[in-house]
Parts: C-alpha cells; structure tokens; sequence
C-alpha cells in the first residue's frame, strides 16, 4: 500500500492553529484575488472564509492577508510576505516529514489492510 | 514564543486515519487495561471509544486491540504487538518532525504574536 498522506497542525503558543485548511485558504486567496473567489473555489461559505482570514490575522504579530483598493479589478485580497512565508514554512514542514520519516510511514502503509 | 505543538494526522491509502485521538486512545486501553477505564480517562463515551476501536481494527491487516479472557480482574482489553507498533511508530514520526523541521517550526512561531 502506498504512504500515507500527511495532515499536520500547527498549534502555536499563544492558541491558535495553523492546519491544512487555513493554507489551502490563503493559497486559494493568493490563486483567486479576493475572499468571495477563493471561499467559491474551496466550496466554503464567505463568511466562514472570512472568519478565518480575521483568525490567521489574529495569530500573526504582521497580518498574512490585506485588502487591496483600487486598480483595473476595483480592489480585493491578496497576501502579504508573511502570507507567502506561512504557506513556505509549513510546506516544508510537511516535505521535511515525508523524507525524514520516510520508513516510519511506510513501516505504517504496510500494517494497513489493503 | 516557544515552537509550535505538531498535530499529525495519518490519512492511510485505503481511507483510514490515524490521528492523536486514536493514539491516546489506545495508549489509555495499554494504561487502563480496558475500554470502559480508557474511555473515561479520556473523558469519552463508551460507544465513542468502542467504534474508535473498531474503526482502528478495521484499518489494520492484524488488529491493534483484542479481548482479555479470565484472568484476575474477569478480562479486559489489551493491545496486541500490532497496536504496540502503531504507538511506536507515530510517535517516531513526530520526533522525526520536530528534529527534522526545527527551524521551520522556529520560523513559524516568530511570525506569531505573543
């Protein structure tokens, strides 16, 4: 049987949590331009997308989203550096388990029925 | 800040997952020596405990849980080597993150707000 797919949170000190649902977020916000277009995408209401865009904000000392006003499309969301540097880091995260625990998760894979 | 508190979730290729709540549940049956005792350490109902056990069971070629007859104390619940491994492993995969993704797990609690 194949590996397993991995799925990791991020439970930071100070309470808040960064998981696989926050980063496919910010990635579908920096994909589509704007909240209502990336909570479309991902099936997810707007205000529960924008509920999550104000959390990921509140976990940050600089936030990952911000509005953008103006320009030919009349504005919309776009990520910022630290945006960016979330979804890098925690990819790496998970790139980092895959290779460093490749055996254990085959070792897993084999005690699986098929 | 101190580094991020990991929460791995192992999503197996015949659609079973194995996460922190199944770990601790048949870490609490290998403590309690069954799933009445594991249930309420955890603060779980009986039922939920039960069909956690069954699903664990189904996901695995062997089970990770079987009945105790007689004995002592009229039987119980043990884990079997197979539930032993599973313990082992997925604690080998989250020592091998936090190892492996130090700087990265550092990097992500720089970015968060005390």
């Amino acid at each position: 049987m194949e590996n397993p797919h991995l799925w990791i949170r991020l439970d930071l000190a100070n309470g808040h949590h960064i998981g696989p649902g926050k980063i496919a977020l910010l990635e579908a916000i920096r994909a589509k331009g704007s909240i209502t277009a990336a909570a479309r995408h991902l099936g997810m209401s707007y205000r529960r997308a924008w509920l999550l865009v104000e959390n990921i904000n509140e976990a940050l000392r600089k936030p990952a989203v911000t509005s953008v006003q103006g320009g030919q499309h009349g504005g919309g969301t776009a990520l910022t550096d630290v945006g960016e540097q979330i979804i890098h880091i925690y990819h790496s995260v998970e790139g980092l388990t895959l290779t460093s625990a490749h055996q254990e998760l085959g070792a897993i894979a084999r005690l699986g029925r098929d």
